[in-house]
């Protein structure tokens, strides 16, 4: 499985499309830079270093279609919220081989995973009870995976974690994606609903949590999946250590606080699934969790405590 | 639309079917005291008061059938944590008359929902926007609602409520019931994920969070809705009051705090909605709330601050 591939053959990128998980394994592949854009507004790609790749390939195609700034615009107005997006298409647009770049940009993000798994792995204790929210593994990266990726070199290591996976409505990614993943890699795991994170930890049934991150600001707020701030909460609240794994892509030095992030509204639909037909609901994609409630940043260039700047 | 309704006709109890709303306004007639159980169980009925009123006639069934004993023991055991319902079965149970005290406890339990929204609406600013989880109105009460029935009176008072109401994953009660309610009242409102509660706060877009409870321990914790508990900690967090209305009914004088309550864990498949077959999960019905988040608790007798003792 690769979330986000070069396919030369077609031409294009291929995307495992993200929206028909974990019922059907189908592949997309985007030959125009409006075809990757289009890919990233619908989720068929989406986790921020997944977006991020999907980008830098998307501008190469633009770059290809002699429209460079045309195409990169589309693709910035795709979605508003991940860093990696940005960074991406600024890379690639500035790049003398853009599909080189893209390329680059695709390989070392692996690389980080990588690196942030065993570095994030370190800070668990053996048999460590983790819980999670939304998908942050190889389907939110090009391969591997940030926050999942912690926990997969963790179980790789021999450290023996069990993850329990927040549901993430309304498009319930841990559910579909997430355990998903951990069946594939053999990690034993529980689904729950993102409510009954108050009880895991009152509880005490979790030694950790760990997320992934859409932008990390420059004070160290972390922008992510709407239902990570609560949870950040409880685990101050409870003792528990709250960790972030994003790689330095997702790492925002240029906005202040997560009081600036713009917060991607997505339509109500997503979230009136049992509700009569007709009812208004409001659906942020994410939301802000202040510095002060994460206990330490994990990146591929070392663990982080406090402020980015 | 009566929720618990004794149907001498038909010589039993009438429910409106709670799991079949929205799409269906069904009715059932439980004859005997083993279909009131499994009616609890199957959460045909539910919602603390809605439970205790369908238990007070269940119980007077087994009365008719000559094994009081043994249908109350099966009713007492349809679901453990609300307190309304075996309040209702010992009451039933000591009667002379056991039908006439079922008859009572429906009519009382539509005088303290209506005293309690009197008095809880008096707590609300005017146009106060309000977010608030589960279902708590009339379905969840013989008739008016606890939570609901608070902001209920503050609409027919001119308060003009805004409501925020709750999904309340994995069965949905906000977002199939809360919704359906608000309408045919015509109470403004907007559905949102329980992740989503964190950004609401946070952005300051409420000036009140109100629950119903299932149990009110004698210390004044709040044991309610699975999600409760996160929702108070954030109104702590952000300096909004987090209101609890539940009739005496709810109160719970011998059980010392919420670390002695059993909660109720119920079938994965009720949050493996959107998971892959076979996903394992973990499913606690209700979370504790400790008392020193409850910034008033509303009863039909008046507004208590602090335990109940």
């Amino acid at each position: 499985m690769a979330t986000v591939e070069w396919d030369a053959a077609a031409g294009g990128v291929r995307l495992i499309d993200q929206t028909r998980l974990p019922l059907e394994e189908a592949y997309v592949v985007c030959r125009t830079a409006d075809e990757v854009a289009r890919a990233i507004r619908e989720m068929v790609v989406r986790g921020a270093p997944a977006i991020g790749a999907a980008a830098a390939y998307g501008t190469a195609l633009a770059a290809r279609e002699g429209r460079l700034a045309e195409g990169a615009a589309l693709i910035r107005a795709a979605r508003p919220t991940a860093r990696d997006l940005f960074w991406a298409v600024e890379l690639v647009e500035r790049a003398a081989d853009p599909l080189a770049e893209a390329h680059r940009i695709a390989r070392e993000s692996i690389e980080a995973c990588r690196a942030m798994g065993r570095l994030g792995a370190a800070l668990l204790p053996k048999g460590a009870r983790v819980v999670t929210i939304c998908n942050t593994g190889a389907l939110a990266t090009v391969d591997y995976g940030t926050a999942l990726g912690v926990l997969r070199a963790a179980h790789e290591l021999g450290g023996e974690p069990f993850v329990y996976a927040m549901e993430t409505r309304p498009r319930a990614q841990g559910a579909r994606l997430t355990t998903w993943e951990l069946r594939r890699l053999g990690i034993p795991h529980r689904l729950l609903a993102d409510s009954a994170a108050g009880l895991l930890l009152q509880r005490g049934m979790v030694d950790a949590a760990i997320s992934g991150a859409d932008r990390v600001c420059a004070n160290g707020d972390v922008v992510n999946k709407v239902g990570t701030y609560p949870l950040a909460l409880l685990c101050r609240e409870h003792g528990v250590p709250f960790y972030v794994a994003a790689p330095s892509s997702t790492l925002d030095r240029t906005t202040r606080d997560g009081a600036s992030v713009v917060i991607e509204e997505r339509a109500p639909e997503e979230v009136t699934t049992f509700a009569p037909p007709g009812t208004d609901a409001w659906n942020p994609a994410f939301d802000v969790t202040p510095a002060r409630l994460v206990a330490a940043l994990i990146t591929e260039r070392g663990v982080l405590r406090g402020a980015i700047e």
